[in-house]
């Protein structure tokens, strides 16, 4: 596998993330694993902005968090993420993020691909698929099932196709 | 029922919620949900800021947002919040962002009760829970089952209680 | 005078504002800023979406805050902006907030006027300048006199021309 | 000299910082000042953080920015603070934002030294002002003047004095 399979940063919290409860008010983890998003789209090889120069953008369909440990005011945080599966129109990315060794939260993000002239969704090219597939952990050990997506396991796929 | 059962207010967009692709950037909706749940807590008769005051917390656990439709820069959303469920150590609210008769966005926040002081997780005092479970949509109409908490559905519940 | 002199705007601060200081942080007061610039936008007959419609865009070039008094979660404060000058390629808006009677900060920020296609300074156009002029304070009252841009005081200009 | 007399970060922009304007939302440049501030601290021996610990805290009492031009999604800016003087119960920071060789803004923050308990002005304590003073660009090669408070030039001082 030449891409690599995750995206990762090191993030060094500012004041301006903290609220008057003393710790990271929880909108901006969902910035946080925008950064680190970023970084996971750098290393499979085609950056977002390099998308946005083909004319495709992956807004958020949906996005989910869970929150274990407050992050604090000049915490150095390492966020990760991951590409969970992607199939036809959709997929979905995995983050998380530590302070050391500790987890303090995990969470997904849902994106659908369109096409930035007509803003409606779009199949993933044979050429990003390609690239983005041997970016999905695992994908490289166990090949990919051919599945209908209609039978596809929706919310746990561990697989990529293009169904 | 004396409270009322949901929190709601009008809110003009800024230019600084939009992004690049023109749309209201995703983490702003959590804050949002805030503003929303700012307002619930007023309708039901005790706000945040004097919960704060009794040195208690309600930290978000986990958020859930689906989004619909992007809102845009100057559009003025509604945005609504309900208390789900309450029970014990936690609850629940659920939100909904709104363009007029659009609904661009749905989700909920799972929150621990603390108290700030240890912040550690405290049962609901009984006087709040008392106010609160009057704003749980349908506490007014459908009197809540006795229900063990080991029974109860955890994802859908709809009835208040402090087991 | 048809055209209102200022924009106004009442705003409950969210716990998202606030930082673990207890107050609200400071870059926010620049987005209170532009909340009030757009009313003021509102308030003059043309609404800043409707500018960017003309593609015209009036990016900040300078901005300046004096912090007197921190505003805190869930006040009520009132944000206010005046047009203190337009000429040419630029204009300046002041901006106050205050809590009731308390005045919490008051700044301003200068625009370029530009043309959002070729992203250049362009002149305010006739149509506008006889629209905004109307909104700098004092205009009404006091005519404007014949000034040569060269002379005019810049940093405290009270009168509107298009030299 | 010990301390050094910079502080500065390299920072890659999100997506949340831009705007529909395609560009970075002009009140993110406070947070980015931050941001270098809090190196500042770091570089000069003390950080912010620690600084709280002693029940000392530097809100901001004014802040000035000059935007050139603008910084944009992915770029990665170069940060820096440096130390313009420090004077009895106030210092000031100058901040720049950098592009490779290309200055995209500068600007300014003057904060008030306050004892935490009790939000009141307190003179910075004399160990601190003795470190801090290394740190004001110039300091150790032209030794300040004796000079009285008033009359400093209160705009533009080069030297650290405690008056």
């Amino acid at each position: 596998m030449s891409a690599q399979w995750f995206g990762q940063l090191e993030y060094r919290v500012p004041y301006a993330d903290t609220d008057q409860m003393g710790v990271v008010y929880y909108a901006n983890y969902l910035v946080y694993f925008e950064r680190s998003r970023n970084e996971l789209m750098r290393a499979m090889g085609l950056t977002y902005k390099e998308l946005e120069q083909r004319q495709l953008g992956l807004p958020v369909v949906s996005a989910q968090i869970d929150y274990k440990t407050p992050a604090r005011y000049d915490d150095v945080l390492t966020i990760r993420a991951e590409l969970a599966w992607v199939r036809g129109v959709r997929l979905q990315v995995n983050c998380r993020v530590c302070r050391g060794d500790q987890l303090l939260a995990t969470g997904h993000t849902v994106h659908a691909v369109i096409d930035l002239r007509s803003l409606r969704p779009t199949r993933v090219p044979d050429e990003l698929l390609a690239m983005w597939s041997q970016a999905v952990p695992g994908a490289d050990e166990a090949p990919a099932p051919i599945a209908a997506a209609g039978t596809a396991d929706r919310h746990h796929p561990t697989t990529v196709h293009n169904a």
